[in-house]
């Protein structure tokens, strides 16, 4: 969808006239009170669920939560699924032209933050003539989306489900994000953010913060138990079964970290990258309160699902609890969840028994009642 | 120290002549059995305690524990300092001249393993005299070459003090190496680990190693109480306080860590990054038997003193715990403690008062009474 009404940026920036992709899915009902929207974290995009027709393997990112008949029925609500602004999936963004220059945007992309994915996002659900959301839902960076609903728009917001995030980073999780945008930034071939132009991508570095990134995904005990200290291949002619290298891939470990890593690189944007993780270092809704969250919360009117996983060290159950915390001395309706699963952060993403009929049950006993 | 008879390395290769850097604090006994060697981990050296005359900045590595009336008292022990094959402080390694082509060695220096640097100890200590080791201590990977030590030469060693150190590297462990080698070799300045011969260094892969290698040396908690989301400077012009830029250093912490990564750059050697993190993935010594590690310390003769810190997550106290229950299994003589402290792996580098009363404790009570 198109918008020509320019967007104010928290920065004060001005965005004159972008898009933003969309999908839906079910049907928006009569009183148009049905709707969830769905948003995304790091490197998802608006293809939340479903499978494009001939392309078995397209499916939606939260495929096995939202469809007919799943833990967010498809056949009762209607979900949106919408690209952020700066992303690379079709939503405006670096890779397209700046209309003040002709040509791409690149590092000139101005700098948005949660908040300002939220501000489009209303507009979209003005323009789909959705007044209030049934729920808004999202992991991660998606439920950092979520929190800021319940702060920016109060009265359009019925329920929010916050899963596995944070009121805002640790100084880890900027360090990690900041391991990763250097790796970025000094790829000769980044060009100061404009490649584009040289015809390069900064692949070298984008490989790396795929690679970083992924190690915080996981657990330290899902990455023992799937790869362990596995050797690639055994080499017959020592004893040990190693090779003794230092460049090539000795450990499985390794081979699939790299394999992450170039499949990243081919198909994200290196300035996308940059500004997601610089939403996330942003995102601080308790900073205007001096660092005071129940503070900062007292402006929700929303009902709250907050889930955890216990083996996520990126956005551990601590920080969803400090979220709880603040919801309940202000006295807010809030239901918490915190699942015991072995896969770290990644877990908000993967099939579990618990945390699937957790969302269910959610939405059948809370947000389908009005 | 000079060594000209060649040292048959774990991976079948041999070096034909080598030096090892050391240093020596104390004084050697009549009856030579109050030596002390001190083993280094991954970028410190043989300069383990003191001061060099005329640089008061020049302190060892160790020199809070190491020294006369501290708690490894040189007034009483023969404390010995060595660096390892392959580093690149003093003892021969990639940057000096392989004598087959009469250039730097490169990329083509030998991988070393912690058995070859026990082994090049070995024949440092037969040059000094010193028959029988009073007791062998590190923290990390010098903790692994401690425990090496009374595997590789059960009856010369008869004390091993392993500090903050692990039987193995898990797979997250590797993961961490492996980025932070990725970043280095694919660095378009690495030219295959010869960049010498181009006379450039891969500094912005060293910078990024060095970045991922910090954060793990850290606590989450000790991150957070010295820098959290403070910023670097506020910036008057926006509220918010942020500068809204993906480039410009923006919080504390990263500034810290571009400090760290800049300043690691300009002393250290890539390819003996290379070597050294790729020591660390190698060393298992359950590996011969299958994975038991029980099995594999029968062999050991000395009496041990392990200790962990409740904030390492990179060697946690639990990988310390399993080296302490395979020497129990096996009968051996095992004081452990895990010591509350905040500051995550580098706590073994650090003042405080247990841990230093601790290893005082030990030095004075087990060690100083044959």
């Amino acid at each position: 969808m198109r918008f020509d009404a320019p967007l104010t940026l928290q920065s004060g920036a001005s965005l004159g006239g972008y898009q933003l992709a969309y999908e839906t899915y079910g049907t928006l009902n009569a009183a148009c009170d049905n709707a969830v929207l769905v948003c995304h974290a790091l490197n998802a995009s608006h293809h939340v669920a479903g499978v494009y027709e001939g392309q078995p393997k397209s499916e939606g990112w939260w495929n096995n939560m939202i469809g007919p008949g799943k833990s967010v029925d498809t056949n009762r609500f209607f979900v949106i699924g919408v690209n952020n602004l700066g992303s690379c999936f079709g939503s405006t963004g670096p890779k397209d032209v700046n209309p003040a220059t002709g040509s791409a945007w690149g590092a000139d992309f101005p700098v948005v933050t949660v908040e300002d994915w939220v501000a489009a996002q209303a507009r979209l659900l003005d323009a789909l003539g959705i007044g209030q959301l049934a729920a808004v839902m999202g992991g991660s960076l998606g439920g950092m989306q979520a929190l800021s609903w319940t702060l920016q728009f109060p009265e359009r917001v019925r329920h929010a489900v916050v899963i596995a995030s944070a009121p805002n980073l640790t100084a880890e999780n900027i360090a990690f994000n900041e391991v990763a945008r250097r790796a970025i930034v000094t790829d000769p071939d980044f060009h100061g953010g404009h490649y584009g132009r040289h015809g390069v991508l900064p692949r070298r570095g984008l490989r790396i913060a795929r690679m970083i990134g992924h190690i915080t995904y996981l657990s330290d005990d899902v990455m023992n138990a799937k790869f362990g200290r596995a050797l690639r291949e055994a080499v017959a002619s020592h004893a040990s079964g190693y090779k003794f290298s230092t460049q090539d891939i000795e450990f499985q470990i390794e081979s699939y970290l790299r394999h992450q890593g170039d499949k990243f690189s081919d198909y994200f944007d290196a300035n996308t990258y940059l500004l997601i993780t610089r939403a996330l270092d942003y995102f601080d809704p308790a900073r205007a309160f001096g660092g005071d969250l129940t503070a900062a919360l007292a402006r929700t009117r929303a009902r709250f699902l907050l889930a955890s996983f216990s083996t996520d060290w990126r956005f551990s159950p601590a920080r969803s609890r400090e979220i709880v915390k603040a919801l309940l001395d202000n006295r807010r309706e809030v239901s918490y969840a915190e699942i015991d699963a072995p896969h770290g952060h990644d877990a908000f993403l993967l099939d579990d028994a618990r945390y699937m009929g957790l969302i269910r049950s959610y939405f059948e006993s809370k947000v389908a009642q009005p």
